[in-house]
């Protein structure tokens, strides 16, 4: 096929958040190398007169690009789906393959509450949610281990290993209280797991880096230090490797990897999908 | 139609993490009112023998319920895709419907590169939703005034309306960095904001919460305390909309609304969008 380098625009259009129109068309369009692409989120569009000013921001996108846009579309009233699909662009409603046979297959209708698993509709999981947060947040770094019996997870690392990132989301996509505790030189020099963590074994999870990159992440906060020398980066990720090894840590490593892909494979790992998350 | 009150499992099935399949079932199965769901997430599933093993606990699970489960699939290698789909399920291929009309808009074929946004290929986004979440956390809670003119925008309001998830989320979806100040009772009483943020007016957002609401949720921090107490959340409540107001900052209720629906808000309102987030 030809190729086609101008700049298009991704527009993502939604009566609520956008978030699944975003999520799926980030997913989709990342299957097409070498795109040009500026992306335009409008969340929150719920009546005509609100839909027919994005149609034209989207047809003048168009003239603008001089190509027609891209619009990831997730609508619940049909009205406004009529309206979108006249701009002058490639629009993708996002529901509606998957709309008709999920109603034969579970036979009944499909209604109109939109986005109920982000609203407040689903009470338990949403408190559970922010209590999971709030978890995370107070057993950032080890800053207390007053509680870790609560914890689901353990994350144990080297300092900038992608603990704290880690933990969070997990908090916040799956509601999964997961702790994180640094591995630092005084556990190395007594060749131990910091005091409080042994009660919890069943809990650990290692996250591990290459010295290389760790060296260049530490260099970033703190330029031309000890702390981010390679060789120390070295060191410390051999001692934490060897440290893990030899308590049974499972572990993995962060290097190339998103903060998505570690999330999911300790999900995995640690089964946590069994026990309802 | 008829009633269909059994339970039933929704698997998500991906090579990659599986959040897009996820995130999409999510939001179409929240349009049908009243199922009985159990979720299994099935992310990493790369080669024939793994996935020949979720079609066994696919099988499974449509005996275990005596219904045929439903099945949102993400996966590129067309070969998983044809296994996946010879489940005893409804198999909703999540990609199909959109990669056909997508080639013809783009004019290139789509590759094999799943999940390119979620993986590190995009390095520049990846470090500065890094950077946004250690931003965010080091000036939660008024915690730091340094490096303030550096925020994105900064949240302020009564303690427990919910600044510290909506700024983590901010940061960890958008990669926004998104400060935040607690409006306490010292500011009501100096009629002032703290002493930080005036310079930085034009970033200010405001979050607010029916005192009800707040009563609720400071009782389970701190079970009846005065800081808990429903008289004291109205003042707090009411003084703290009041200098909002004379200072006029936008604001918003967090009291029904979701985390992401009080993200997706800030970003519109404060026009983060046409910053290029």
């Amino acid at each position: 096929m030809a190729d086609d380098a101008r700049r298009r625009t991704v527009f993502f259009v939604s009566d609520g958040t956008g978030i699944t129109a975003e999520t799926l068309g980030h997913s989709v369009l990342a299957r097409f190398a070498g795109l040009k692409l500026q992306q335009v989120r409008v969340p929150f569009v719920t009546d005509d007169a609100a839909m027919r000013e994005v149609v034209a921001r989207i047809d003048a996108a168009a003239v603008a690009d001089g190509v027609r846009p891209v619009v990831f579309a997730t609508l619940v009233n049909p009205a406004l789906t009529a309206l979108v699909a006249k701009a002058n662009a490639l629009v993708l409603d996002v529901f509606s393959p998957f709309i008709a046979p999920l109603e034969t297959e579970l036979q009944r209708f499909a209604g109109s509450d939109i986005g109920g698993f982000h609203a407040m509709g689903d009470a338990d999981t949403y408190a559970r949610r922010i209590e999971a947060i709030n978890f995370s947040l107070a057993h950032d770094d080890g800053q207390s281990s007053t509680g870790l019996s609560e914890a689901d997870v353990i994350l144990v690392g080297v300092s900038r290993c992608g603990k704290t990132p880690t933990s969070l989301y997990l908090a916040m996509q799956y509601g999964v209280k997961a702790a994180n505790y640094p591995l630092i030189p005084e556990d190395f020099e007594r060749d131990a797991l910091p005091e409080a963590l042994p009660a919890f074994r069943s809990k650990l999870f290692g996250l591990t880096i290459l010295p290389e990159r760790l060296a260049q992440v530490r260099h970033e906060r703190r330029p031309n230090s000890r702390y981010a020398s390679l060789d120390n980066c070295r060191r410390e990720v051999q001692d934490a490797e060897r440290l893990m090894q030899r308590e049974s840590i499972r572990w993995l490593s962060t290097t190339t990897k998103s903060i998505e892909e570690i999330a999911a494979t300790i999900m995995t790992e640690v089964k946590l999908d069994r026990r309802g998350f």
